[in-house]
């Protein structure tokens, strides 16, 4: 393929100074290619044409374009996915959509924010908060994922169990489609029973179906006071009892988050973090509350009294302000990079009924002791969600290749067992190029032929990020 | 068409007793009739079979020969729909959920119910409430209405302005399709990304894509108490000041809904109850918050304090206890009954983006008052979410052909205007037969095209639901 003749000709139709070729001299070779891929770093970026729009309508013009000429195209977000949605390994234009960062317009009544679709997440939690409002999707990734992106993936993090998916903050869309057509879906109504809710098929699509250009997300109040406990649990089923008491308190809930002692380790030796308790435990559970006064200050201790009376714990604590909420906070986020940085590890993101959760932990670490002896297991997730976050670290005198060859051969194994218990082999980080192979675990194969039915319907060339999901 | 056939070979399939023919002795003609319609009455019903699946697999069985035999289904829930989305005109086979009433199965953790879709909403309520939890989809029609038929038209209600609508409490849906295919999407399972969230499109389509048999929903736990706060408002403008004031206060504020001076009148003939204030106004308002003790009863009287200083009202009173509450909301949930048993009315459901509320209301009273002359119009509704439901009263000495033919020619007008702010032709009732030629108001020809493409993959033969929404 001619990319210098792509490259011209995209410039003619949307702007010189918006499309960069590959080593053309405007930018660093290893800058270029990172905007072709994600944090799975197992696909390596290969592809020439870069894309920044600065407008719907510059979105809508280069994927017309490469839909007159059978040319596949990647979104490129804040590039924080964990299953290879993002990435440009076959010659793609890849579109980055981070110029296309600014607010559009903003509703004082319900608190509605417009925004195009890469705004970085911590600025759209900016922009609500100078506004009297606030965004409530929040992860550890928020600092460099866009919204746009958050939004086609469906994102999660630590406060669904209070504040639900991201899917449930947004009012509006506009999209393009695989032949450059333009969707507004919806606006800024909360309300409109007119057919088919279609914005809901693109969130969670990671790219297939159309490029997201700008959303329309409602706001809430902001939490007045935020109080951190941690605890330190026996047992796994100690972990639900504690869920399930706390679930139906007073206090509203914001989230409930479960690491093993391996996870808590791991943090210790990475951040050189002290003991958050005298003796070991091997789980523990952050929880975080909403207060509004001392009243409900009182009731935290109402709640640790409650459960060490009926010995669930070992030890807790209860943060006395928002620094030390955030000294505990730290053993849970801390996880990820933690092991990322120190080891190799195949991460699992798997979600389960909450009261399937006991029997599928036992099933699956005699699974998982079976198969990966000596492996390591980190376990931790968003467990009020039924969220595992399940990473196999590699064993230090195994190479790469033989560890993720043998991960290979036990994930059907284990999404055998996740589907036994009516679960998800995808909780948050969505199917990309690394769980394509295993969607039927998940998703029946009449769905899978009206996924794709439905994917021809907005894209029927399949240029929009071709070989994910489907 | 040979309807005694179509008995004959359906009763084979699925059982005798499951399947009705008109007259055949079994059922009063009336009763058979109502089966086919619902509360427009603008559309006789006229159909021969009627069908009772007690089962996921009956309904399968009866759609599948129906696909077989080329033979039009409408689904038939509890039949309290505004838009003609029930009715069977054309000798459809009527497909009655209302055998399939049974909880399925419950998980207490997260406080799931597993129910069939003829479930009768306010049984639904009591499920919840038998087992410590909270079912928060409610509104007038909840005595008769069906939680599938609630699911199919995405119902809104009292308390969407805290809760949402009914499609952020749905987490799992059985649907059948239109070739007899079973789809049973997600399960129990909060989070799951793993390709297109199809279970979205059947929430609000009316059973144009499938008929929904089963569905897990989300409980919540119950509000401690409610108290109702009624108030009298001499403009449309201060309405929106004291939303946005209560909004965002202390308290969870579950309802916010308003009516005319007009609807109240309506209601006190109707009920023979007294007016609730000394001084008539233009406006009334009722609030409803939820309150846990004396601190937030004492909350109560500084919202009104604050309202009252900033003179937004010219009177108000708060509810003493749950009876008084009660009383309250009569003044705005008798409204709908008072106008239909005593007046013929052409109803309206529209929705707008709060900030441009006032200014389309000043529109649309220039044009109401130029082309209804003389007639009255009922304005009232859930001004929280921006949805008004707007009456038009017919005139004693104008006959009902007159009346609709005029209204007919008005409604075009009033779409343009709901199109220029915004807004949406239908916020809760759905399209249905009696809005299908001005989906175009709320819906671009691309959408349209793409919900056709769509209802293609579902439903091949387009036998489900024909002539409704599309």
């Amino acid at each position: 393929m001619d990319f210098t003749k792509t490259k011209n000709e995209l410039s003619q139709l949307i702007g010189e100074k918006k499309v960069i070729l590959k080593n053309d001299g405007t930018m660093d070779e290893s800058l270029f290619n990172s905007y072709g891929t994600d944090r799975t770093k197992v696909y390596p970026p290969n592809y020439q044409v870069l894309v920044f729009p600065e407008s719907t309508e510059d979105v809508a013009a280069t994927i017309a374009y490469a839909y007159q000429n059978e040319i596949a195209v990647v979104p490129s977000g804040g590039r924080t996915g964990y299953a290879g949605g993002a990435v440009a390994k076959n010659g793609e234009i890849v579109i980055s959509l981070s110029k296309m960062n600014q607010v559009v317009d903003f509703d004082p009544f319900l608190g509605t924010l417009h925004v195009q679709a890469g705004m970085i997440t911590k600025n759209l939690h900016k922009e609500a908060e100078e506004r009297g409002f606030y965004f409530p999707v929040d992860f550890a990734a928020t600092g460099s994922s866009h919204i746009g992106g958050n939004i086609a993936t469906n994102a999660g993090g630590v406060r669904v169990v209070h504040y639900g998916l991201i899917r449930d903050w947004v009012l509006g869309l506009t999209v393009v489609n695989g032949k450059g057509e333009v969707y507004r879906f919806n606006g800024e109504i909360l309300k409109n029973n007119t057919g088919y809710d279609l914005k809901h098929l693109f969130i969670g699509s990671e790219g297939t179906l159309g490029i997201i250009t700008e959303a329309v997300v409602k706001l809430t109040k902001p939490p007045k006071d935020i109080r951190v406990i941690f605890l330190a649990v026996p047992e796994y089923k100690n972990i639900l009892e504690i869920f399930r008491e706390t679930h139906n308190f007073d206090l509203p809930l914001l989230a409930f988050e479960f690491l093993t002692d391996y996870c808590l380790d791991k943090v210790k030796e990475h951040l050189g973090v002290p003991d958050p308790f005298q003796a070991p435990s091997k789980y523990y559970v952050l929880m975080e509350f909403e207060v509004t006064g001392e009243t409900d200050e009182e009731k935290l201790y109402s709640i640790l009294e409650s459960i060490t009376e009926k010995e669930l714990i070992t030890d807790g604590s209860i943060a006395q302000n928002s620094r030390q909420n955030e000294t505990f906070w730290k053993y849970r986020e801390g996880i990820s990079e933690s092991l990322s940085l120190a080891y190799t590890v195949h991460k699992n993101d798997i979600s389960l009924p909450l009261r399937n959760m006991e029997a599928f932990l036992d099933e699956m670490s005699s699974l998982l002791n079976q198969k990966y002896q000596g492996f390591h297991i980190a376990l931790f997730g968003h467990i009020g969600d039924g969220n595992l976050h399940l990473n196999i670290v590699k064993p230090k005198d195994l190479t790469d290749a033989d560890f993720f060859s043998q991960c290979k051969q036990v994930d059907p194994e284990m999404f055998t067992l996740i589907q036994k218990f009516k679960g998800s082999i995808s909780a948050e980080h969505g199917i990309g190029l690394l769980k394509k192979d295993y969607l039927n675990f998940s998703r029946s194969q009449s769905e899978i032929d009206t996924m794709r039915a439905i994917k021809l319907a907005f894209d029927p060339k399949g240029i929009l990020n071709p070989g994910k999901v489907l």
